[in-house]
């Protein structure tokens, strides 16, 4: 049986996987998941994951989870070429690091925008206080303006000048929220500039494609109050409580 | 010249790195950084590593940060006992499934809560609230379930019977709630088994000099209004404001 992939395309570590497996051409099942329902907390789900996320992937039996470690699989079991992992120690840790700092930085601060902004209203009804919302703006600035100055610098990519996952998996996250209506490459022209490269090694059209959602999602209309499980993640992402 | 290490004992990821470095008896110089005072935020050592965090390794010019990448890089660089961080791809990728999921839980869960009890007060005289820091513990046992029932399950150490990287990381963020008097895994019973296979593979003796500092910690009388850098770490770690 060919790779199985859990995803949504709501998720942004699941447009990674969706782009890389794409691009790589690396054949497998695709198996989505409506994370507008309790799925991920139900019997069958938790067996493939018990700890009820997505993306995972089952390969040949394998189960593996959390984006950063199946990109990087993905990379080194089906042989991409060099760049996009590099074998050489050195070079390799650099791409480790970013990946480190982004599931510390980049992730959070992007993912909270966009669930206060784009999320958690559309799920709950409920208004987003304006004060918690400038000060998650802020943060998500700051993680912006290090990853310009202290990650891309003058290279084309963020690791080095070819591209590597750690671009797919910051752009991906960076997109999101593009959902609520809010382009955060605006005030930052050297990371628009690397925007485009990432579009243009991953091809405009796959990355559209995977896009679409978010590009949709402002004209989606909730509330959703049996998405109970995403809820719960939302108000921790955001530290907002109900 | 030697591998230098830019740490501080009050810092988790720190006692990983270092514990690491002396069990595998990596020569090193270390370079002590004074975190309640701004000296992260100086030129000088921005220039070591301009998002003004520890640890940083430089490694005959070679600058790294992030310690679960700088953990992956001793491992392979120096040559550790391939259980440290197996070179199978499978076995590689549990290991970079949980650190993944540790940066993304363990660690904000543990911190936080770390945070609100034992530094917040401490550096700025404040008293933190009660129903911020009841929702933070309950995440941190949320964490600590899923830590024990679906990694560590039935096995020696977290990704295998063998241990590796990712068990030293996971129990140094745990040990950290300490620091405020918190004894994290009185509540699960395996994960105590557990820290103490993790005591007994790293060496007692290394494993409380390591600590030490953690448990001195509620001897310690602040406020220490100079650690500005640390001070905004910590609100933002915390989401509590002024």
């Amino acid at each position: 049986m060919p790779l199985e992939f859990y995803y949504n395309l709501i998720s942004q570590p699941c447009w990674a996987i969706w782009i890389f497996l794409k691009l790589r051409g690396i054949p497998y099942t695709g198996r989505h998941v409506n994370v507008l329902t309790d799925y991920l907390k139900s019997d069958e789900f938790s067996k493939v994951n018990p700890r009820q996320q997505i993306p995972v992937i089952v390969d040949d039996g394998f189960v593996l989870t959390e984006s950063t470690a199946i990109m990087k699989y993905l990379a080194v079991r089906y042989n991409a070429p060099d760049h996009w992992y590099p074998a050489d120690v050195r070079k390799q840790a650099k791409v480790d690091e970013y990946l480190a700092w982004h599931n510390l930085n980049t992730r959070p601060f992007a993912m909270k925008v966009f669930h206060m902004e784009g999320l958690l209203t559309k799920l709950t009804g409920e208004p987003v206080s304006e004060k918690a919302l400038s000060t998650a703006v802020e943060e998500l600035e700051e993680t912006l303006c290090l990853l310009e100055k202290t990650f891309l610098q003058e290279k084309n990519f963020l690791c080095s000048d070819d591209i590597t996952i750690a671009d797919v998996m910051a752009i991906c996250e960076l997109m999101q929220p593009l959902g609520a209506g809010r382009d955060v490459f605006k005030k930052w022209p050297k990371l628009q500039a690397w925007k485009e490269k990432v579009e243009d090694a991953v091809g405009r059209q796959l990355f559209m494609e995977t896009h679409k959602e978010i590009y949709e999602m402002p004209q989606v209309v909730g509330p959703f109050p049996q998405a109970t499980a995403l809820i719960k993640f939302v108000r921790k992402i955001t530290g907002l409580t109900a």
